[in-house]
């Protein structure tokens, strides 16, 4: 077992290591959900004055980047690596935002798990000696995954009752080896888990049991258990699967119930918005933890969270091939007090 | 800077770290260029069994996994990450070829230079302490990437002499705390650079700024010199993107015109195998890495290699809409002495 290794997934972090800064930048919709309030910034429409989907998600990118660093105090030389990814074919949305940054680049796919597998990696390079600090970040749009995933929008397809909504968004965060918390302090990596869900508007489903898989290994892996924790969220699963991954969870001993939600099910009004299950997308958790989740740990309201991103490994080719849907989920401890 | 960073781009790895085992797995044409004796496995044809040219690709990268880690006497016990991208849309070479083998995953998107990315991470993951064993693989095939990026197959569009041939193939290494060399001993991390090239048919012009800025900037980091190289070698440039990159590393004051050559050079026989520029692909350096450099530094042919994975972060969606084509290259310190 490595040094650092808590059990066969998990990692610990052996020296303070802070998220010192986060930016979120959304759609409209998600300006009109319930946790308005916490984002930076809400565009008026889905295409903030680019030529295309594509590149108003890549400039959404570009602007949270430029926020997250704004608002942490570094200057760019001080930063070491952008690590960051996104939904779109050959990740460029990513590509495209950080082209002029001058920053090394380390570009990722972990589909929606990106903002988790992100700084699970920023963790590990920080608290290695190799780098002060670190940009993770992610993004997703809309229109940009509905004409890449599914159907043209002009068809107004009609979703099922399971279908999520991709959050157009980017939000990401500034991770330091100086700060005063909040801190990451373990990081659990997932494997991939794929019990056989073909429903690409079944996102949920597909994606539950690698998240529950991933909490579970957690509190093997690290002797944790529910009631250390007061918020144990994950990334996208929205409303069916969160549901289903709790029934998970709690099948396996540990019962999460009163601590457990899903980024999905928060971003927006069921009732209100016609979103189905809830939301989705690279976007869905990391404009939640930029806004919601840091900012209610900075006041107080959560001093210990797990945080989990949620990925559906699929795309167009892979679905029309006839093969189910690959999920995984890689988890993070975010705690106001360090070790 | 931080403890381990040497200059801006650039990290020292700070304990022996090894490549103990790697395995190659190419197509037919690949396996009668002039690299072929290098290969673990030469496949019959491009489908290898399976019903769609990404399912044959995804295979491809599931038996290189399995013989990485059959030649390293290591058990799946033992290896604490994988980490692996390919260039497939949502990189499903990848994740539907990993699926099943129950180890923590790190996706990665960085085009062609994933060989060279997944390693660096590999490195300071595991001399951060996080690790003792990780696999970095990836691939690419020419019949899926053609789809994807460019024509089908079956219009036999003609091909100008900037052209290169995607290598059907993949490659991978297992890096280890453990183990006789050859060691990883620096990682030089790339930044974007685009100059400005549209040109899908002429990758290599797109990669070479990028590939030189590396190549430059690791030298100005490390205080190393073309002396202290036996062998400076690229990814996939090309002959024409090879030509471009030592003009810009010359012109910068580094004569490199002795040791360097690109992977996409020596994979394909130019006179007799019509492929034009080269080779390239995610494959193409990964094999070449995997087969020939490895092989001949066990030899004891090359004791000191820079190795540089060169991508370009295009789609056919960023193209359509009239984007240049961003290059990025990760550079890799080789030696069969550690420090």
């Amino acid at each position: 077992m490595p040094t650092k290794h808590i059990g066969k997934q998990t990692v610990k972090i052996q020296n303070p290591l802070s998220i010192i800064s986060t930016a979120s930048i959304v759609g409209p919709k998600e300006g009109e959900g319930p946790l308005s309030l916490y984002y930076d910034v809400v565009i008026e429409d889905e295409m903030w004055g680019e030529k295309s989907w594509e590149k108003a998600e890549s400039k959404l990118m570009r602007e949270t980047v430029s926020k997250i660093i704004n608002k942490s105090g570094k200057t760019i030389e001080d930063i070491n690596y952008i690590l960051a990814g996104d939904l779109l074919n050959q990740c460029i949305a990513t590509n495209f935002a950080v082209r002029e940054s001058g920053i090394s680049l380390y570009g990722l796919y972990g589909a929606c798990s990106t903002m988790s597998e992100s700084i699970g990696l920023g963790a590990m390079i920080i608290d290695g000696g190799f780098a002060d600090n670190a940009v993770c970040v992610t993004s997703s749009h809309f229109c940009s995954a509905e004409k890449q995933f599914r159907y043209p929008l002009e068809l107004g397809s009609q979703r099922p009752p399971t279908a999520q909504w991709t959050v157009t968004g980017s939000g990401g965060v500034m991770l330091s080896n100086q700060g005063i918390g909040p801190y990451i302090t373990y990081v659990t990596t997932g494997k991939i888990v794929d019990f056989g869900i073909k429903d690409s508007n079944n996102m949920g489903a597909a994606m539950a049991p690698a998240a529950a898989d991933t909490i579970v290994t957690h509190f093997k892996d690290t002797g944790l258990s529910p009631e250390d924790y007061d918020l144990i969220i994950t990334g996208d699963l929205g409303s069916f699967g969160r549901d289903l991954c709790e029934e998970i969870v709690n099948k396996q001993g540990y019962d999460i119930k009163d601590k457990y939600t899903d980024c999905g099910v928060l971003v927006y009004n069921k009732e209100k918005q016609d979103t189905h299950s809830g939301g989705s997308g690279c976007g869905c958790s990391a404009v939640t933890l930029a806004g919601f989740i840091y900012q209610e740990m900075k006041k107080g309201k959560f001093n210990n969270v797990l945080f989990v991103g949620t990925g559906a490994l699929l795309s167009s080719t892979s679905a029309q091939q006839g093969e189910s849907i690959p999920g995984i989920a890689h988890g993070l401890t975010l705690q106001n007090k360090f070790g």
